[in-house]
């Protein structure tokens, strides 16, 4: 296969970004163009406009939860993505480090180095301690969605230092390497420190340390499968959880957005009863502001299994025909293969 | 009243925050020391360990939806809010400016001042035009969620500015007056231009001029009422909506956190059906990270109701009691009179 001819799948960059390790582990380098993009919604507009084969996008945090900025888009309020699907996932567990250049090479730390700026909040909440000084540290640089997935170490190690909101953790990095004073750091992978020359501060701040990102991939409805090249589903990395059946009869994941007309009082209870009637498991609801009036949502719901194409007597035909009769709109937005398993 | 006895009311601070708004509307300075907080934490433990005798958290935003971090507290996953109810709810029009120094004090902008940054993107979405050139502003400050409230003025004229989180609105614009280059901005409120001796840049420049976010007020499980001091619930400021009918026979709204067995098939549905039984409108569902597990949730129900003292036949009750045996477990967490009127 040629340079030119490989398929592009965009993915949120830059480079050394969680979603780009996503990506690689759905798509190898060999087969496809990977193309990092400056926002969510240019993966979005890639996909929906052709230029990108397939996209892939954070979805869901399992400490801070739903990517709302993806919701939104999936919402497509004015219409400009409708004909995105999602047609996959992967899950890449995410490990923060505060990363910047450390002020005592010191291994050992002296108790001031490493005694808590607020020792009320030290309660065992934050497993992980700095492995340097971090009294000269007074700007922080992260994607949002970092601060509250370390939130432990940081009200008890760095609670004074100021937050400043960056596109990406490794977009921080860089920022972070800029600063030759030592007064900024980053939370961002151990990829990044590498990859700008940074000393790492402390390891896998999380407050959680099974701390996982769920990534959708997505495509263009019409998208074609170019022959022997695109497996399924993309693989996981770095969890414990392992592809069940190979595709073969794997379980799925469908995901249905919805809204309700809010005069209607129950409307939004009949909307969930048409996939209970089916005995459709809801794996999660989520509501964002439906953009047409204050305090009306579209609702997105989560559940297990699959719209079949062309057939009329699958499950979730069967809830989506129930649901068409009373809701006010919805969208079905992909069938894709389950790629986590309980442990 | 001597000005020691007055009732302490903690808010999300500082002074001149939309919140500190939200709270001078229901509880007047002459009866209550007002009294700001640091973080929305702050808030719940002062009115917790009773240093405060009511407090007041932003819920939920028209055009950005929930704020997380105080679905966060309400959901409590490390039991330290467990006595915390919310009494009532306020409503806030949120307009937010771009303050800074004006590069150009010409009220007749020439057309190059005045020009999208990204044509493409003015496409009509963004009302609001900037009121002196903004070529030369680099750094934009504000609260995290006034970004998704202003998405497409920001995508319009200032597409390239660098975005700085900072604790509040407020804040952004006390920062912001420190730099005299005029190459910083801030999303706040005209009320902080007046504050820090700042240049309104641009007005009004919400997504959706009806911008509003709704406040909770919440107190002590065991917390009195001062004879002939509080109003049933907080007045309303800046909306559309009025009191209906004086509390005597307003309506209600609940609110509720319950957990579900993931392993089991079918149990959020169950849990649903437990207020469809009784008839009750359920007006919004959220769902946040559990903390127990990966990828199991903590849900959220807001419904049109009363959980009534001490009676066993009321709708909410009988709900409840319901959902008690479906679930893994629940939280009531209160019953306000509701204080918006659908226009």
């Amino acid at each position: 296969m040629s340079q030119e001819k490989k398929p592009v799948v965009a993915f949120l960059g830059p480079q050394g970004s969680y979603t780009h390790q996503a990506t690689l582990d759905a798509f190898s380098h060999s087969n496809y163009s990977i193309s990092p993009q400056v926002t969510i919604e240019d993966v979005f507009a890639a996909v929906q406009n052709g230029d990108a084969f397939r996209g892939v996008v954070p979805f869901e945090n399992s400490s801070n939860g739903s990517v709302v900025f993806t919701l939104d888009l999936f919402a497509d309020l004015h219409g400009k993505y409708s004909d995105i699907l999602v047609c996959g996932e992967s899950y890449v567990a995410v490990k923060h480090c505060l990363l910047g250049y450390a002020h005592s090479t010191e291994q050992n730390l002296t108790n001031r180095a490493a005694a808590p700026s607020h020792p009320d909040n030290a309660s065992a909440k934050s497993m992980a301690r700095p492995l340097s000084d971090l009294s000269n540290v007074k700007r922080l640089y992260s994607h949002p969605q970092a601060w509250g997935q370390c939130k432990a170490f940081l009200n008890t190690y760095v609670k004074h230092a100021e937050r400043h909101d960056v596109s990406s953790t490794s977009k921080a990095a860089e920022l972070v390497a800029q600063d030759k004073t030592g007064e900024s750091a980053a939370l961002s992978s151990i990829i990044a420190a590498d990859m700008f020359g940074l000393d790492v501060l402390a390891k896998t701040i999380n407050d959680r340390v099974e701390n996982t990102t769920r990534f959708l991939v997505i495509r263009r409805k019409d998208s074609s499968t170019p022959p022997g090249s695109i497996p399924p589903s993309p693989s996981i990395s770095n969890t414990t959880a392992v592809a069940p059946n190979g595709g073969k009869q794997g379980n799925w994941k469908t995901l249905i957005t919805f809204t309700v007309d809010h005069a209607n009082p129950g409307a939004l209870a009949h909307c969930l009863s048409a996939f209970e009637k089916f005995g459709l498991n809801l794996t999660s609801i989520n509501t964002r502001p439906s953009g047409v009036e204050n305090w009306n949502y579209v609702f997105f719901v989560e559940l297990k299994g699959r719209k079949e194409d062309g057939e009329e007597d699958g499950k979730v035909n069967g809830a989506l025909k129930e649901l068409e009769k009373v809701c006010r709109g919805y969208r079905w937005l992909g069938s894709w293969e389950n790629r986590l398993i309980a442990t």
